[in-house]
């Protein structure tokens, strides 16, 4: 796609609350071409003002979990409470899981074509080797246009979930009733992580195992967290139970987090840490191109073949010419 | 582990072929240990005359493939040829992976005892968080035991085989017969970096099968790579068939390559990959002690809160101060 309008159109655009000129600016920022990146910079820049505000919600869950359902019915009670909910995904592959993604995103249906919600079909399929991840992007352009709670959807790879987490302010793991002994989550440590976890399904003939898998997560998690344990809230996505119950949670979690100072703390490390990495990132690409300067200058040659050096004292040199350098 | 010895002691240990300081010193490498890490790289210096001349054989496949039947019966016949060989495996995660390829190893019975050969029964479990890859230092280790072929295993996850793909002079996939209308590997694009194929447990009721893939995988990796297909050979490492006409492509292939060149410039440009990523890291350390020690000083608070920035410009602030500092 080339961009057909100028960072103040699509500002006053997104402003304005096109959701066309949303959705262009949003495939701006995943773009991988230069000129696409420029201009999105230009636009995040001039949105900064409007952004921040927003409640971020993570939702992680293994395949089957029922996330799309799940996202679809919080955002139609989000939207009775009058929130203007927009959801997007982390996919870091970009790749196989991009498919089920998109066939997730088709199924809300209700959600997608609502006047008060925005929902971001799937990742654009990024170019080979770019995975560059773009969500907090994303994220200030739906705040900038107006919405106020972002629902982020991973694809449950453990990679996203560590993007997610660094991203939203509550983080919510959904689980399969009869998890049975083997507790899903706990294993790959995200229970360490979540917010709240809710039993999902926990209808008609699954209720009772629901119920058990509650109780069963609820121990688990006070034995492995003890006073900081999340609460374990049944759903059923399907019959619209528990939903209520699981937005009101989420707001309650936000309320205590604003007045503890613990909600601008997380955004705070939260932005620390994006800072430090799109640092590395910089000075990676600044070496990288020093690198292919001076890999073979003279006095670099000297030092590495003066005598028989291990790979780690060679690379102790060219990170120290590196750091000398006057260029 | 505590070691025992000094670097000098460890030298005329391993030159002499004690097998017990060969598997400490290991252990040293792959220690995250500060003082181990020193005694390790103080010990590779002195071995780094005899390290080098070894074929390096990496070898992947899905789990089930039968790597470890395999990777002892091509030991054995190494063996028969007169070659000393040597075993270990890439497990980059040192996670749950660890436990199969412990049990993996184990199963080489004959080949762990038999006195030309050194089996290194696992990666040590790393502590969390180091996944610092040590392959190429145990490498070294073993060539300068005299062990003049080194057998790298994969755990078959997608990291480990470009990890492997950097160490190795020749790279085995090993596929299992009756792979049907998905060729295992061809999806992953490992049949791109594959210098010999082998239909594996080609062998009773799988012997039709078998022919079968092989057919199927010469297809399609002819349509592929063209010229540079590579070969696909029938093995059963269970009946001992097919081994010495593996052993036989992978020795032509050295000669080939060594012949045209290609072999001294895949091993300079393997070295120049571990150069450049060991820099990287070193880079990346100082980064992290610089930011420490500035991330509140006065003029970067100044640059930074003057006015409304985005995350990747008061990134782009923090990189430049890193690189014009004085210190």
């Amino acid at each position: 796609m080339s961009p057909k309008f100028t960072a103040e159109e699509y500002e006053q655009g997104i402003r304005a609350g096109d959701r066309v000129l949303l959705a262009q600016a949003i495939t701006l920022a995943e773009s991988m071409r230069e000129e696409d990146k420029v201009l999105a910079k230009n636009l995040l820049k001039r949105l900064l003002p409007y952004t921040g505000h927003s409640l971020r919600i993570g939702i992680t869950g293994i395949p089957g979990v029922g996330k799309s359902t799940f996202i679809e019915a919080l955002g139609k009670e989000l939207i009775k409470q009058g929130k203007k909910p927009a959801v997007t995904a982390v996919d870091p592959s970009g790749e196989e899981s991009g498919g089920s993604i998109l066939a997730d995103k088709t199924r809300m249906q209700e959600l997608s074509v609502h006047p008060s919600a925005f929902v971001r079909p799937s990742p654009s399929r990024r170019t080979l080797g770019g995975v560059s991840d773009t969500t907090h992007e994303v994220i200030m352009l739906m705040e900038s246009a107006g919405y106020d709670v972002i629902l982020i959807e991973t694809v449950g790879v453990g990679q996203s979930e560590v993007l997610v987490k660094n991203i939203c302010d509550i983080f919510l793991l959904l689980v399969l009733p009869g998890a049975g002994d083997e507790l899903q989550g706990i294993k790959r440590g995200i229970t360490e992580e979540a917010d709240l976890v809710i039993v999902n399904k926990a209808d008609d003939d699954l209720l009772l195992q629901a119920k058990q898998a509650q109780t069963d997560y609820s121990n688990a998690l006070k034995l492995l967290r003890g006073h900081e344990a999340p609460p374990v809230l049944l759903c059923s996505s399907l019959h619209d139970e528990g939903i209520a119950e699981a937005a009101d949670l989420v707001f309650r979690f936000e309320k205590t987090q604003k007045e503890s100072g613990l909600f601008d703390a997380r955004r705070a490390a939260q932005q620390a840490t994006a800072i430090r990495e799109k640092a590395e990132k910089l000075l990676l690409q600044d070496f990288s191109r020093w690198m292919a300067k001076n890999e073979y200058r003279e006095d670099i040659k000297k030092l590495i073949s003066g005598e028989k050096l291990l790979p780690e004292e060679i690379a102790a040199i060219f990170a120290r010419c590196y750091k000398e350098r006057s260029d």
